[in-house]
């Protein structure tokens, strides 16, 4: 399981954005339960900072290569992945995503490719290139309709021809009782979780169904599943710290699953970790020694939906129309300041960039959080495991030694 | 041993600081080498965020604190710490740091007072607080004369006639050979190790003296030392990249050492591990995937020293002796604006934050490192452990835990 973006400072936030005010103990995560080690994750281009291509790369094959590389080593050359090993030896694989299924991270594990940008013939790829003449993943769920049903080409209607059963809901998910599967249900990411209160926890839905897809299955050989909480690190990059603790939050209640089916299975080994940090997170800024998870879990929606909403409001909206709206979305108090801050965003020319940063301060500001990038950033990761063998991952390693250790474990004999 | 402000931004940026660049791999680290874990270091109020002193307490005596908090509880009650148990235990105790001796990390092994601003009680009561009329800790190392030689008390004069031998610099260190002895070598901190060409590993110089001076004590009941490299967080307070790895460098040499002892000597258990992590430090900042250790390097001098030299110019300073200026105290290449800009901050009303703001962006720009913090913030830090016991520290814990474990280490029957 890959948490993109997920650095120690999200796991950490979420330990505390989790804690139950009412006792007065910090209650511990499954990240404290299963912590094992950290991981080093820099690219092999002297850049010390990692993309999720690479980072993906080396967790799915254990090659350092260039930063945007799918697969593909500094040579451009396909790489053998876990996913491909576990597939050769006769086990049921599988990739699941809150991100389009041909993402990065879920991509470096199903595909070769000079580039991530290349998203439709990565998800050609998870068709043409096959092995033993087999597609390569028995399920496959996360976003992505836009790639996979195209007008140039229906993958969906191509793997429906070769046995697969497609579901494009998380309702049709629900009655999903054979393999091989794709389930498709967005054009590319899934909505955020802060933002989906009908459903917030997807990848806990997934992997639940997943599991049990792949248990039901009894395959005498045994199962590979890659899953990904894609999203922690699309919050992290538009420094959305509710955006972000909502994606943990599903993140951390499927790791508590896969957990627990580690433990009922005394045959399996769960490994988690993260591609790299995003954002450059501290919890506490700006000099004071203090974070307020409780106005993080006020928070209503992302960024992302709070702008688009304030962004498309009329110049002439008046101060107690954005009052209620932003009661709506944010929930947060406004002080006067704030609220001029936010009349004078849609009044500038620049009203997009304006109301952004506007924003984003006035949540930053309540919560003490602190961010120094919309990018990536090269702080080690952590490691953690459950199951047979969980103790080869514990200490300090490098991305590739997960992979390397992973494959040993992929061996035939066990 | 304590890094003070030592999170895993600071080790991971040490790696990359540290890497030979002549070879095509990335060098491991000693922190590297002995990673067992990570620790929560949230104090007892609320905040998330914790000082040093609530830190240091947690660390010497196993109980939360209050933020300022001396080895006091949170009714400000006395709480014994490692250090007064070991005494009490018949061993030999030793503080070390290269802040002054009496700054909150060592004060909260040797004191208890309500506040760690109470710099003059807190020396006084190294003296006055003893463990079975004896002085707590048989060797002190680090600055401090300031407060234990003032002019209404001498509490050097005071350990000498009690028998200990003082010694006021390095050159006399080397000479030391008995026990109980003090050694104070700058009137508060040590100068910076990226200030300080001719010794800027003070650290590693008092770890060995100390650990030689302990041994050769040879006390069958062992001993107990704390040795903290204090100035990680000082130079990460001040967002300055160039003395937070001066400072990493000297830490990392000291533990080396340390742990060579453990290995030589295998009843011995070394921990190693932060109060906290200091300035929302980020490898990669404002959207760049990169990092710059070999321009870190350039960097001649700490900010302080930097700054202090720069304010110091008269208006009249032509570009001609800024840039000589420069080159001497920073190395970094100067841009024309960056010139301007400089120029600009000596005619300023507001010169000194002007010019504190200039020359930070300077360094962090051509370096690409982020800080969100002149403060400290609440991300886990990495315990680090060698010898005997060591899996005790193994996996994710409290700062709270690593006190409860080793006052178990610290047993009568061990």
């Amino acid at each position: 399981m890959i948490g993109d973006g997920m650095g120690v400072a999200q796991t950490t936030a979420y330990r505390y954005y989790a804690d139950n005010k009412n006792t007065k103990a910090v209650e511990t995560t499954i990240f404290d339960e299963l912590l094992v080690g950290t991981a080093s994750t820099y690219p092999d281009d002297n850049t010390y900072v990692t993309d999720s291509a690479a980072s993906a790369t080396a967790l799915s094959s254990g090659i350092k290569s260039y930063n945007g590389a799918i697969g593909v080593d500094t040579n451009k050359k396909p790489v053998e992945t876990l996913l491909e090993r576990a597939k050769k030896l006769g086990k049921t694989t599988a990739i699941i995503a809150s991100s389009q299924i041909n993402h990065a991270t879920p991509a470096s594990f199903m595909a070769h490719n000079e580039s991530r940008k290349n998203y439709d013939a990565i998800a050609d790829a998870y068709i043409d290139e096959t092995i033993n003449g087999k597609i390569k993943a028995d399920l496959m769920l996360g976003g992505g309709t836009r790639y996979f049903i195209r007008d140039d080409r229906n993958l969906v209607e191509e793997l429906k021809a070769k046995g697969f059963t497609y579901v494009d809901s998380f309702d049709a998910l629900n009655q999903l009782n054979t393999l091989p599967a794709i389930g498709l249900f967005a054009p590319v990411g899934l909505p955020f979780a802060v933002d989906n209160k009908a459903l917030p926890n997807r990848v806990e839905t997934m992997t639940k169904k997943a599991l049990s897809l792949l248990k039901q299955d009894n395959n005498p050989n045994g199962f590979f599943v890659m899953i990904e909480g894609s999203q922690i690190d699309w919050c992290s990059h538009a420094n959305d710290i509710a955006c972000a603790m909502g994606e943990m939050s599903d993140f951390a209640k499927a790791i508590e699953y896969a957990h627990k089916f580690t433990q009922e299975h005394g045959d399996t080994l769960l490994i988690i970790t993260a591609d790299h940090t995003t954002g450059g997170l501290s919890i506490g800024s700006n000099g004071t020694y203090d974070w307020k998870p409780e106005k993080v879990k006020q928070i209503k929606h992302s960024l992302e939906k709070i702008l688009t909403t304030m962004v498309s409001l009329e110049k002439s909206t008046t101060t107690e129309e954005i009052k209620t709206l932003w009661s709506e979305l944010v929930g947060l108090p406004l002080s006067e300041k704030d609220l001029t801050n936010l009349k004078e965003s849609l009044n500038s020319p620049l009203k997009q960039a304006k109301m952004q940063k506007v924003v984003k301060s006035i949540i930053n500001d309540a919560t003490f959080t602190g961010w120094t990038t919309s990018g990536h950033s090269a702080e080690d990761v952590q490691v953690f495991a459950s199951g047979v063998n969980k103790s080869l991952f514990t200490g300090q390693q490098d991305n590739t030694d997960i992979a390397k250790k992973l494959f040993l474990q992929l061996s035939p004999s066990k």
